[in-house]
């Protein structure tokens, strides 16, 4: 017999439908900075929230990093990144004790110095009462020099933007913000159109003919997500594409595939 | 006057407690695979309970990727990571369909055949009903040539271990299962042991002596978390060492600084 994994498609061509050599996909890289996401101690929530807005306006986010509060590791996971990828986005490090190292890391990452932006000088002035702004809320008003500002209507303290690089909060609520902030400064590529599939058989019945609708539509995204409620097993198919018509054909030839199996899919 | 940033404490020194320098440290980094995190659809759990069980036995979490079902960036990212960490551990990717590529990536990073393996396959030979193992089934029961399996006491289809890299499942309790099987093979270094102050002062307030602290500290590592409840703002300063006489002694150091600052800490 044959391995199963001989009959797979190529990664390449079933799982990256196109991204790399579709001039229209814009991609992306989402690095989240902190010791306190390695520890445990923090559960990371701005990884799924910048994944689902990311996809909304046709931006592809294709790695994520988590990294700790090391500049060197900071600096060479950045120097990596930001040639790869269209856009990179960073949150957290950036606040006013010794741990916020992200601007100067940045600064570092970018041959350029981390100075007192102007800008965001005078915003922390007109925030804080007087003899309130000490030297480490100082450190907020740092940014990397060529640096513009991203609006923090939150708390204040702002982000910033240097080449492809948007650097954010961590958390979550000023992240957000700051994210709605620049959002308009982003130019997504084609929309990526998504269609869920709901169907009631195991994931092994129906594998077989998923992988040969994948064959057979190679630029429509096909992943297989199984799920349990008490006995009964299930798994949902989501398509993707950038194509709406071969979708609908990709979704129609996989409705098809699982009628034939004796189950009657749910368009989610 | 001088940038604030250039009284911060080197990196290296601050928020690496010899980790690196220090051969009782294990260090460990998580790869999450599926295109399903990057796209938004699902928000990952994973990597939360890894990084606090891994803390928990002392094996120290430096880095977590997450990345797309690509089998040349999956080969990429383990080739690079599996040198540089004690222990890699990996969600995601090993179920039957055509999109379940970990096996084959790993196989492919290792230079070794991804092939049928016995005892996996007598596994799912028994779990399964006559004519239900069908070939989609089968890719379960492959591994790298040379890997040992990880126990599933969830769904049976294995995990596995190769070298230093452990793969796991991707949903959450099938992965929490393979991770209670193996985790009698991990040898974790010196715990590392933890405090939390909470306090009810700004973080602003409490930087720069807290930055002081970590320059007469550098062993013991000092997170700094603020915290908002309703208009009242809060830090919870985190210290992490693996000398706990040394911890106690940098936990009353930043306790007194704090009492200076007109705040009694609670120790959480």
């Amino acid at each position: 017999m044959s391995s199963p994994s001989a009959s797979v498609p190529s990664a390449a061509a079933s799982q990256d439908p196109g991204v790399a050599e579709n001039p229209a996909i814009v991609s992306a890289c989402v690095i989240v900075i902190g010791n306190e996401i390695l520890s445990g101690r923090t559960r990371d929530a701005n990884l799924g929230f910048l994944a689902e807005q990311l996809t909304g306006i046709g931006v592809w986010l294709m790695e994520a990093r988590v990294v700790p509060d090391i500049e060197a590791v900071i600096v060479e996971t950045l120097n990596e990144v930001r040639h790869r990828f269209d856009y990179v986005f960073t949150t957290g490090g950036i606040g006013p004790t010794h741990d916020d190292i992200t601007s100067a890391s940045v600064a570092k990452a970018f041959g350029v110095p981390c100075t007192l932006h102007p800008e965001a000088h005078a915003l922390l002035k007109a925030h804080y009462a007087e003899g309130q702004l000490n030297e480490a809320r100082l450190r907020m008003a740092h940014t990397p020099e060529g640096a513009t500002l991203i609006e923090n209507p939150v708390s204040t303290a702002p982000g910033f933007q240097i080449g492809n690089v948007f650097v954010m909060a961590g958390i979550p609520s000023v992240m957000q913000a700051m994210f709605e902030s620049l959002k308009p400064c982003l130019t997504g590529g084609t929309p990526v159109r998504s269609v869920t599939l709901a169907v009631s058989l195991p994931e092994g019945t129906i594998a077989q003919g998923l992988g040969a609708a994948q064959d057979r539509f190679a630029d429509v995204e096909m992943g297989s997500y199984p799920y349990r409620t008490g006995d009964r097993f299930g798994v949902r198919i989501v398509l993707r594409s950038v194509d709406e018509v071969l979708l609908e054909a990709a979704v129609e030839a996989v409705s098809e595939m699982i009628r034939e199996l004796g189950d009657e899919p749910t368009r989610e």
